[in-house]
């Protein structure tokens, strides 16, 4: 049988994977949108952040609730702190998925150009990184959190590659500027997404290596100790 | 006389206050930098990135001992959930900038500008955001955290003054095009600095405001339970 605590721990991720599952969506359908031009799919995004807003802090209350119930053991109190943070990332790629809506409606009031970067290639590289990574919190795998964390230098690749063409298209075609600001701008916040992706995969491990110490008595992380920092602060 | 408890959580102020002054001095240097075209300073804040996110890991660490040490007061865990948030934040006041670094690297490279734009006002503003958020948590003082608050709208509205000069710029005088990017990127790398005091100041309220509510014996947020949740999840 399963004690309360327990329960609110299984709520707990029940509820930070259907944020997960929001912030995906919001990402894919700002994404779809720039290939679309579509602004259908930006008021979704701009009307789908209050929810994930909320979202958010209902699991911060809930974290909270259980932090405050009882004293979670190690692996448990870093489960809960893992949560938290993968939250407030979580919250983030949804104010990033706000951002390129933004600018795709930016871009559906200026004349269409053609543009010499792949923004779908790039969103699909970036959802893969929020994919994989909410896979390794599901899983509590260490092993796919390090894959997202080495994914994460391809997108770095990308917004370089699309910051030096895109400049370049500036230079040469300075009556289609904006447009290719707006998409150099959506290509650094997918590289922000990513990087909240790559957040979310460490925090993981945090919370998995920790765990394992504990299941195999050998700590890679020794516990800190008060008193030798308060000599040191 | 204090407990042990209670100078660990001396020590976790201490250390948060010192991580915002890294995190303070590096936007400092990183503006001065684009000021001055001053590569020393770039290359100061890129040096100074390790420190800080060596100060972070120490604090998550410690927060994660107070809280394994006991089951703390309603307040205390408040307290410590808010560092371990504005932790993160500080790192990412770090990583931004890093980046405005990057941004003067690359336009030290590139033939001297005259821009229509005030960098060191837009940062001005910010760093005095970046220090009121820090009072606020010093003072835990949940009005100067509000004012924190309002000051956000003043920077969004200079990064969008910025953005709507430069790209003029760009199209009048595509020859700097690349400066005025810089320049562009700069300012929204200011305006993310200034998000993270916002979040530093509502963390600060999320913290005051448990106190006040424990202080005044009255609950403006009510704990949650988590049956309800379970049957509503």
């Amino acid at each position: 049988m399963r004690t309360r605590f327990q329960q609110g721990l299984d709520q707990l991720r029940t509820r930070l994977l259907r944020m997960g599952g929001m912030a995906e969506q919001a990402i894919d359908r700002a994404c779809q949108a720039y290939i679309d031009r579509d602004l259908n799919r930006c008021h979704m995004v701009l009307e789908g952040e209050s929810k994930i807003n909320e979202a958010e802090r209902e699991i911060d209350l809930l974290a909270f609730d259980l932090l405050a119930m009882q004293q979670p053991t190690a692996v448990d109190l870093r489960f809960i702190l893992a949560v938290t943070k993968i939250n407030s990332d979580l919250e983030r790629v949804g104010d990033q998925a706000v951002n390129i809506a933004e600018r795709v409606m930016d871009m559906v009031e200026l004349p269409k150009a053609d543009l010499p970067v792949d923004i779908g290639r790039m969103a699909a590289a970036v959802a893969a990184m929020v994919r994989r990574a909410l896979e390794s919190f599901i899983e509590g795998k260490a092993e796919l959190a390090q894959a997202v964390l080495e994914m994460d230098n391809v997108v770095d690749r990308m917004r370089d590659d699309a910051f030096i063409t895109l400049v370049k298209t500036m230079n040469e075609r300075p009556h289609i500027t904006r447009q290719a600001l707006d998409a150099l701008l959506v290509a650094r916040n997918l590289e922000r997404v990513a990087d909240h992706a790559t957040n979310i995969a460490e925090d993981v491990i945090f919370w998995v290596r920790g765990a394992d110490v504990r299941h195999n008595a050998q700590q890679e992380n020794p516990p800190q100790e008060i008193s030798p920092r308060a000599t040191g602060a």
